[in-house]
């Protein structure tokens, strides 16, 4: 059997949209998930898991109650589980997600921004 | 409560050592790891999880049965649990690892390289 590593700037030049998550593997029950940013995600939490963002280009601004945290490229941030938070970024950039499988990116939140699972690339 | 973002280069200054994983954040029951590579580690095996390595510089081989892969900066793998692997790297190179707390570094194997656990930075 053949094995191949992933290259994340290839990956993320298979898609162009933005806040809809692409699975590009999976660590047991986890998926590894590349993500295009820009402008005001909705505000939102995961109530049963941690969210780990880690910035890959650009620059990734996450709300949270009472603060911000700014992620430039190499930089990485674990939202803790039922934290209120709102990813957004003023110009395109790109993220990798961490997080359980079946994870819905809104959250608790009712929003049109919510985007199908297991989009695989 | 003020939540400040991690910077991978500037937690990989705070080490200089080989083969020692430092845990940089937790994501529920997993962690995550900043580790400096060069030379062969051991072979070894996790038995109960996957284990993911992303390369952050230089270039990552992981040894496999029967191939090898290659990491270069921005390229991650998943070894899958149960299957025996080896990593190494020629010149230095520096990694991030994603797995369950409490995974030991040599896994199976007998070995002088066997890591403490929870050295945090």
């Amino acid at each position: 059997m053949q094995h191949l590593s992933i290259n994340l700037s290839e990956r993320l030049e298979l898609f162009s949209d933005f806040w809809r998550p692409r699975v590009i593997a999976e660590l047991n029950d986890y998926q590894i998930k590349l993500v295009k940013i820009r402008g005001e995600f909705v505000w939102h939490q995961h109530d049963h898991t941690d969210e780990l963002f880690i910035c890959l280009g650009g620059c990734l601004k996450i709300e949270l109650p009472g603060s911000t945290v700014t992620l430039n490229e190499g930089e990485l941030f674990v939202v803790p589980k039922g934290v209120k938070h709102r990813p957004m970024a003023d110009e395109e950039c790109h993220a990798m997600l961490i997080e359980p499988k079946g994870v819905i990116n809104t959250g608790d939140a009712e929003s049109e921004l919510t985007a199908p699972q297991d989009q695989w690339i």
